[in-house]
């Protein structure tokens, strides 16, 4: 529950343990981070528009273009039930690094150009730090 | 990618399979209802606002409170990057029925109790039908 507070700078953007000892207190700040900070999840929350129509072959774009990801604990596709075009997807990464690293993925890569046509617009997007849950990591 | 379409009343609110049979067309109905939709996850997506000071708290809350809800296939707790006070709970379920159920658990309605005096309003809130991912069921 505690995780990410007081210290939350230090493995930000994915920096090796190492760099918090080469610049805080040595072992007994170690020490004492640890028990608090065992990772610091990344999330996002993100709601699409599709074309007119083509909602499922963005959903179905989306889904096959993210399967496989290093470092993705969760990411979900679901349908706006209000909004007969609009997408919701929702990620869990176990650090923002690993989100940004899985931009330049060949499969994510492919799955961009195969759903920018059937993409009329971005709607809100959120950027969480995921404080745990259930279903992460499955 | 294809759930949901097209009969998507028939076992909605959690109806047994015996209602589909029994107001249409018999095993030839069921037949070709089988393949296209072996089941309707249900989805939230809910941003919550904490009083002032105690997000840490009220995310301990929902996160004990949440634990082993039948049909739950994914409960993930997030903090707003952007906004100190603000959460996000994103859900997926079997069923919409399964989430239905779960607010007359004893875990639920105690959780509910305890975060009451730590929630300071509440934002927007999206139902959807999940399409798929990865991470469900963890």
């Amino acid at each position: 529950m505690q995780r990410g507070r007081g210290l939350s700078l230090a493995r930000q953007q994915g920096e090796p343990q190492v760099a918090v000892l080469a610049g805080g207190g040595g072992v007994d700040a170690l020490l004492k981070l640890e028990p608090e900070r065992p990772g610091r999840m990344y999330g996002l929350i993100s709601r699409l528009k599709a074309v007119t129509g083509r909602r499922e072959e963005l959903a179905a774009v989306l889904l096959e273009g993210s399967a496989g990801m290093p470092g993705c604990l969760s990411y979900v596709v679901a349908r706006d039930l209000a909004d007969p075009d609009a997408l919701w997807v929702t990620e869990v990464w176990d650090s923002r690094e690993s989100h940004r690293a899985s931009l330049a993925l060949p499969s994510v890569r492919q799955a961009v150009e195969r759903g920018r046509p059937l993409i009329a617009g971005f709607g809100e997007r959120h950027e969480t730090e995921v404080a745990g849950g259930h279903g992460l990591g499955g």
